[in-house]
């Protein structure tokens, strides 16, 4: 495997607050990817107005076109979300809207893989299936299994939103690694 | 009937632009309401930032408590919404994140009725079935059949956005009808 | 409530198995139910032929129709299942789609409440998402939450398969408290 | 392309009786497939009994075990099936949950495509993200689009239930076309 080429992945997380776990699942990334893959978060979606068509009409905001770039430039997509009344947080909902809208769609092709953290038991998993149904649309290519849905989340990292727990950490390790075969495959690197 | 207390509903509309078809039957409900029930339209989501629980932590925003003392105070809510990417619109998302946060939370028991358009098939029916999923979360009562999914929208509305199509306006009459009984049942009205 | 009417109520096993896990949660449900309430299984889905419009034409079996009746005499109807595959346990959505078929369709206007148990993390959680959705086109009325989601259900269980777990008891009590006040509600008993 | 090895795909029709909208859809398959793209119908879920781990235990079902050689063998495999309920029909979803209990797991990498006909608007619709969130666990490749939702499908075939409808016939021409990429991708050949 030494003569591959080094792949190159984004995460989009979608919660804004600082203490977000999924933020700190994020951060955790990057030191559990197999040799070779980097992951590079991507911040923009606090900028994006609320979507309408009537803006998109007058020009896509450059938080959505840097964003949508970024995407374009990366080998796959991660997202990091959690759950919000059983679905898909709006906030990131409305960053994939204004996304979705621009020509040369971002999503189409990209391989794409989900996690999420909630305080509950399921982890966040209520919105996984919402945002793959999402993913259908846009045309991304949707990473199976492992799933990533860390539950109780709040007691996996220690008092500096670090990701701490072992099981959580081989899991997301595990995933990294079967998402990096998936991804090369489809984008034949 | 004729001793019946008036039944007073509010409508959201999920889209934001100006030419909404989704807007265009909003527009049309209060005409096409049994008599003596009033459905008044509610516009506040537009103001809404992006959810962060780290603005929550200093005050929720006007825009979301008068939208919420407005769906406290009706005897039933109304959704009319565009479905965004086979899901709901983020714009409408965000504010039901928002307003699902609030201590004394709008949608508990409450009667709701969800209605879509679309250019496109399907009428934005993949959109419902995913806010019925959200409504679940959030405790409220979300009324069956018939349901209204409005297919090929802009050819049911004329120049001036006004909503026309004899059989949508027919169908949205009959759903509205059976909407009010299960409404005053749950409210005891 | 001393003078409330009792309460009759019927549970349905979506596993055939004889250890099956959902089978010990619906075993405990009389016993966990509040005064007044009674809580019957019924038993026949195994006994349903896989669905085919050529067998309805020729007569609905017997045990399609003997369950319908047991169904529409109850005051509510209680769904205990495992998830297969994410989703409905096809031995299960086949007895639906036969009873769905019936001219005095027993699923409409009935209170209906939805339980799972799993040995996996999500406790069936996936599979309740997609039977709330079946309800929706049956008409049935959905209880909303507490959820009842048994995961690890295998360490829930004694030797005898019945359910021990307290805190899983404890929870099932108070769902089955508020569907009594929602299933009066409903039917204004 | 003319040394391309040719694709041999398989398909399933979720309705068993004799004038399904579906299995004409499914007839019509062979001969709207791009040249070097052979699919062969398998017929065998009518005989697999209701789903029961006992009778597992005892041993897999032939039929089961046959068509789990057959989508084996085949480099991908197409569902044609209607929508009951809001959901995959009872008689599919007790297939799949047979085929997904083998030890060498038919589904696991394999190339699948969604169809689905319908008398009503929607086409099928709801039935298909159902049967996409059930491949997930198995780990198939789902195709995304264009997706074939027939509506008013009694309006598209003639009296000999062949699929005359020219827009229709086009559109799974295309959608055959796009999945034959996508499975040639998959499969590496």
């Amino acid at each position: 495997m030494a003569d591959q080429r080094p792949l190159s992945l984004v995460s989009i997380c979608g919660s804004l607050r600082k203490g977000s776990l999924n933020a700190a699942v994020q951060r955790a990334l990057p030191e559990l990817a197999p040799a070779g893959v980097t992951i590079q978060p991507l911040f923009g979606i606090a900028d994006m107005p609320l979507y309408n068509a009537d803006i998109q009409a007058e020009g896509f905001p450059k938080s959505v076109t840097d964003m949508a770039e970024s995407i374009r430039r990366a080998d796959g997509l991660i997202f990091v979300s959690p759950e919000y009344n059983y679905s898909i947080p709006g906030v990131l909902k409305n960053a994939i809207d204004w996304l979705s809208r621009l020509k040369d769609q971002p999503f189409a092709g990209k391989p794409v893989l989900i996690q999420s953290a909630s305080q509950g038991a399921l982890g966040g998993g209520r919105m996984q299936y919402h945002l793959r149904q999402v993913m259908v649309f846009v045309e991304a290519l949707v990473f199976n299994r492992p799933e990533v849905m860390v539950a109780a989340a709040q007691n996996k990292v220690d008092g500096d939103l670090k990701l701490t727990d072992t099981a959580t950490r081989d899991l997301i390790q595990q995933q990294l690694a079967a998402f990096e075969t998936f991804a090369r495959e489809a984008s034949g690197k």
